[in-house]
């Protein structure tokens, strides 16, 4: 079972290194794929710039980009659904631009800290400016296959994979926090970024990250539509490049997601008494 | 480029078999990868049933099931961004219930005669009924993980691919008919299916695309987040069953493909004068 079963597992279980990281490798798995599907479509930069439809603004009022008016729709029929309920989704889209749930609430476990991070703003702009002008460098800068309806549902895939493993983060300072709250508690008192980083950062997974990324990339990356070269497969042609693919994740996608793990770890303390704090600081790490 | 320039390609630059094929390989792609994406969640039978989710008939008033619920919703959007006035592309919703483009329209150059063939409830009904249970049956029949949203996602890609694969026999059968109607049209007029069926079917395609496609499944169904046994990727575990995956098309893809190209070829001579018909019936074979 590679998904967090957050409707019937307990905190604990879900909380665990094992879960959070077999959750993580898989949303590899799905970054990958939705990023060699929108690769097959050109850049289409007029998807990415405001008011480059004007009908959208005419008869729709829409005063932001075509992918901006696709992820508003698509988010808009989820949050009907209560998508945004789940301690592991968060919008694009203004929530307030947003329907209310018709389904009645599910019940999560304890999991997240209350907080009020919400990094996409920052996922959708290096999306736009460095992901979109790398995968489809192949048919050129200024490339335009005016298929756009078909390469924003893959933006719209894409972008909400990306937004989930980086806010997934939190459920990593969670569980970290949660096993050794004393060795924390000093740090978030004095706003020390590093040393929460550290604690919290395992550079050998990250290593053992790019090289599982590259080979992810290599391998569904290959395009079987062309004969391979002496029957080897290593040798086939590739959907996307290699080096794009671990550069998203070791430029952009490792350093926000340790951001937001900070981010949230600084909230964290929010909201408690101090003999709370004075409890967690005397609990031995397990 | 493997996408099918609608935009700017001529009549014959689209209907070209080389052009139509490398269509259908990339979708090949698209349908084992969505099939793999949605093989990570459990069967979830409650999504499939009508009015199992009360409150979307209360709040909504649909009566139908979950998912063609995502899939009006879907439709809705990508309606208005005129997706469905394109040649190659088929609603599972009504049109009757979608809204109407806000886009002006695109000019297609003429490619398929007027009809009106659309097969998607068979898609649906063969997706429900047998394509979900089996790629899901490591989890069991009654397995249900209560991610009916991401599910439903993965449910409108594959269905949409599919149906975009199945309908594209259309464009087949119209650059056969094109190249040679002399042998089309007396099969036409006896309503002679099987005659048409031969005209326009090869084995020795069909068979190589069933190798290619377990290849894929092969290949981009490796679960690379487990070790590989004696570091030979072909022994690596599978997200999905390349059997599973080979089935499909030739239990239902393949076939249901032959029936639209058959049925689109019996529409064909449809509005047509006998002057025209007579033209085509003297027109050499190219």
């Amino acid at each position: 079972m590679h998904t967090l079963d957050l409707h019937s597992g307990t905190s604990d279980d879900i909380l665990s290194l094992d879960n959070i990281r077999s959750v993580l490798q898989r949303l590899e798995d799905t970054i990958v794929f939705q990023l060699i599907e929108r690769a097959q479509f050109a850049r289409n930069q007029k998807m990415y710039e405001p008011l480059a439809f004007k009908e959208l603004e005419e008869k729709e009022g829409w005063k932001g980009t075509w992918v901006e008016w696709f992820l508003k729709e698509t988010e808009s029929s989820h949050a009907k659904l209560r998508r945004f309920e789940a301690p592991d989704e968060y919008p694009f889209t203004d929530l307030k631009q947003l329907p209310k749930p018709i389904l009645a609430s599910v019940e999560y476990p304890p999991l997240l800290h209350p907080h009020n991070i919400n990094v996409n703003n920052k996922i959708l702009d290096y999306y736009t400016k460095q992901i979109v002008p790398n995968i489809t460098k192949k048919f050129g800068e200024d490339s335009d296959d005016g298929h756009y309806g078909s390469a924003a549902i893959r933006d719209v895939e894409v972008l909400s994979a990306l937004s989930r493993r980086i806010h997934f983060g939190m459920f990593v300072s969670e569980s970290k926090f949660r096993s050794d709250p004393a060795s924390f508690i000093p740090n978030i008192h004095s706003k020390n970024r590093e040393a929460l980083a550290a604690l919290i950062t395992k550079p050998a997974v990250e290593a053992a990250l790019l090289i599982r990324l590259a080979e992810k990339a290599r391998v569904y990356g290959q395009d079987m539509n062309r004969p391979a070269s002496k029957d080897d497969e290593r040798e086939r042609e590739a959907k996307i490049e290699v080096e794009e693919v671990v550069k998203i994740y070791k430029t952009f996608v490792i350093p926000l997601t340790k951001e937001v793990e900070v981010d949230y770890l600084l909230t964290r303390l929010q909201g408690l008494s101090p003999e709370e704090v004075q409890r967690l600081s005397n609990q031995p790490p397990n």
